[in-house]
């Protein structure tokens, strides 16, 4: 498949998702969002699993790209990352934080799905477990356990998505409560200027 | 309505939300779920929206009592909620994080569920605020912003609620990195014996 194809059917998927939601997705809505017609989408894509896995992928690695960060401090990478991860989603993707939490209850019923969840959640703590090795080899972090704050960190981002979604809360409010939790692991603040 | 057909009608909307899921979730299973025919539960609940309004409502009423803790010591209060918000469910109720995901999925859509979710984190939130409160004041934890903790104890409950949905993983995981959190933050380790 080439590049563009497979852009243009992600990126209607992304689309269709927010719209109407995962129980609402089918080829037809998804065929609506892009040039394509349903046989052409169905040619590159058996099922919606497939399709849908294909969409996280991206997902993961437009995240990544995301987390690229060119700071060499570790204190620098650890506020892009804070941004990147609490940073609240654009006004027109509203539905987003929604479709991903409507695929994270098909995870049990669909390994695809649960296994990208897994490729996701292991980028997130081993870039974390990274900033935290290096900051506290660099000397700006206290000794602290780094998987763990890696662990920490994810879930707490894991339940600031569930709280966008199920209380209508801003990401914000959860940041600011794991940024001073982390200036106890760390001994230094997150979100602090950082002073070469 | 009698409280034994409320309770009836709850149990069995239970039962076939596990089974079937929200997407699922008819009044024809709820009512093979139960003794009653489907008119009878119409009767009762006009919608399936004012259905899961009780079923939630329920949930929160079970989960305080479950809270309900005879201990004075906020050392062991502290404790028995660590017990309640991260045991594993019964074996007979695996569905039922699953099912609780989906109505969180739901509630950017109905407003009851928002409203009953928003109960929920308000009690799972004042309570370990008075148990942080009464723990600095009786001098067993350190001072620390009380609400702050309950914040972040009731976020990362809800991130290890979608870690169990998502990605399959015991509680018990985020339970122990949650209880070296706490330690930092009260100054003492949360799972250890009470010594009066």
């Amino acid at each position: 498949m080439e590049t563009e194809t497979r852009t243009e059917i992600i990126e209607a998927t992304n689309r269709a998702l927010c719209e109407h939601g995962y129980a609402g997705l089918t080829m037809k809505r998804i065929a609506a969002e892009s040039s394509m017609t349903t046989a052409a989408i169905h040619y590159h894509f058996d099922t919606k699993e497939e399709l849908l896995n294909a969409f996280l992928d991206d997902l993961i690695e437009r995240f990544e790209q995301k987390l690229d960060c060119d700071a060499s401090d570790p204190r620098e990478r650890l506020n892009s990352f804070l941004d990147a991860v609490f940073s609240p989603p654009e006004p027109d993707t509203e539905g987003f934080p929604v479709a991903i939490m409507e695929l994270k209850a098909q995870s049990p019923y669909h390994t695809l799905f649960r296994e990208r969840f897994l490729d996701l959640d292991e980028v997130m703590r081993e870039v974390v477990t990274d900033i935290v090795k290096d900051g506290i080899e660099a000397g700006h972090f206290e000794e602290t356990d780094p998987a763990e704050v890696a662990r920490l960190v994810t879930t707490v981002s894991n339940g600031a998505h569930a709280r966008t979604v199920a209380l209508g809360e801003q990401a914000e409010e959860t940041r600011q409560v794991l940024e001073h939790t982390l200036e106890l692991h760390l001994g230094w603040t997150p979100g602090s200027e950082v002073i070469a």
